[in-house]
């Protein structure tokens, strides 16, 4: 078609994101490779029917398949037009895919647009969006916290939580969160089948020991927790919660995604990825790491 | 409290399920421990404000840390109480956590509750719930194809995901999905940073080359998809998936939840977890494997 434009560029699955590498061999300014994770408003007949976080890629198949699981449509039969949105922003338009239906579910779309749940259905729940980013960043201030935390304690973080998931050595099936004081001390840890879960259990653990001590705020400074650990991926949900919860350093056994990184910038937040006990990446405001 | 009982059995985070296990040693029927995957309703002044898929087990936390992720407190001193419901059959009231504010935070109840987006915020996205399982099977047909595959080809299904999986191996950072017919050809694969995107996306291929040669159902033979190959783990949601897309073998290199058995035993969906070269798990309909 005359009017179709090449996919821009930020439709690769992929970010480069600026790193600092702490390994055997000493510390390097470098660059890293993040999964893209960014949102796509999936629209029925032009209207918004679920804003989901994707790894951008294969848009078209993910809104056909999305709207299959969640009942929409039964078959390719009932797909009249799928494309991405003709806005000429393409910093909008890759983000929003199209969707006409025909014959009778067409019919239904007007049902399903007052019935549908605001669903939103990111790569681990939760708020969705770049514009999200902007949002929280005139609501909440950055964190400021400026004490730092040696090198040698953050390897030694994943050997502490891995000792508090007992139920995964059991089952292999449950991701872990535990949070530390800046000393290094633990404060509480969880395991759930969702890693957001987890973490949400870790810090409202703590809030439950505030509650239950009458205390009045989270900034109660034997209780703050300094770090959050989790034991895979680290997603934008993560760092929000980690925001929301006063939480300025969060270190991952494994990747952040691209959004992780650019909210943790935001926010204040130390991150680290891939903590290993011989290597680490530090991806944002790495002065509290002492000794890097 | 007079009235306060012992929590349930079913607060247990693990669950024991049957499954036949291939191995070097041959094949044997044993019992797996799993995941348990069910859902939370977390109410406000009595009133249920969302609904989340999660492992049981620090219940009261898990409210508290979601209350806080999702701005509704913003510290223990907006707890008034905090409890699982004292319904009297157990077995109800140990998914219900009820949840009362104080202050100005309980005076914005009824605005939170009138505004709040119908959060389906589950261990991985999606529908949720133990009564959406009763729903599904009055609704959807059990899935009856009655072909097999050879053992040896599911163990060999790993090596073939792996190689499609070319942006985690840039990353470290997605998930991988892919459908197999039932003979074993690859027909579709996806990554994405969240687990249930990469299986819409394999699933959303198919869909669209049936939108694009014009096909009329996904019952075409030649695109019906038989198997799906998944990187991680498998929640409730992915068997959910599966079955409205009329795939009846999952196999998964990590851990089933305790859910996700309990639908795919439903559904009539053949269900393998651990799948490696040398041995793999059979959680329900094992007659789909041949040499077993």
């Amino acid at each position: 078609m005359a009017d179709r434009v090449a996919p821009p560029r930020s439709l690769t699955p992929t970010r480069t994101v600026p790193v600092t590498r702490v390994g055997a061999e000493g510390v390097s300014r470098t660059t890293d490779v993040a999964a893209a994770e960014e949102p796509l408003d999936i629209r029925l007949h032009g209207r918004s029917f679920a804003v989901i976080m994707r790894t951008p890629g294969e848009d078209r198949a993910l809104a056909a398949g999305f709207l299959l699981s969640e009942r929409i449509i039964r078959s390719a039969d009932d797909i009249g037009a799928i494309e991405h949105c003709r806005h000429p922003d393409q910093a909008k338009a890759h983000h929003v895919v199209d969707v006409f239906l025909r014959g009778g579910a067409a019919a239904r779309v007007p049902e399903m647009l007052a019935n549908r749940r605001e669903i939103i259905a990111n790569s681990s729940c939760g708020v969705c969006g770049r514009a999200t980013i902007e949002e929280l960043v005139a609501d909440i201030a950055p964190l400021t916290a400026g004490w730092s935390v040696g090198v040698d304690v953050i390897r030694g973080l994943p050997d502490r939580l891995r000792t508090r998931q007992s139920t995964f050595d059991e089952t292999g099936g449950l991701h872990g969160a535990a949070l530390f004081a800046p000393d290094g001390s633990l404060l509480a840890s969880a395991e759930d089948v969702g890693r957001h879960n987890a973490v949400d259990k870790s810090i409202g653990a703590l809030l439950l020991s505030h509650f239950a001590q009458g205390s009045r705020h989270i900034e109660n400074r034997d209780l703050t927790p300094g770090m959050l650990m989790v034991s895979g991926r680290v997603s934008f949900e993560i760092v929000q919660k980690a925001w929301l919860a006063e939480i300025p350093l969060v270190a991952a056994i494994s990747a952040p995604t691209s959004l992780a990184v650019e909210l943790a910038q935001e926010a204040g937040i130390t991150l680290l990825g891939f903590v290993r006990e011989k290597s680490l990446n530090i991806y944002t405001h790495a002065s509290r790491v002492g000794g890097v």
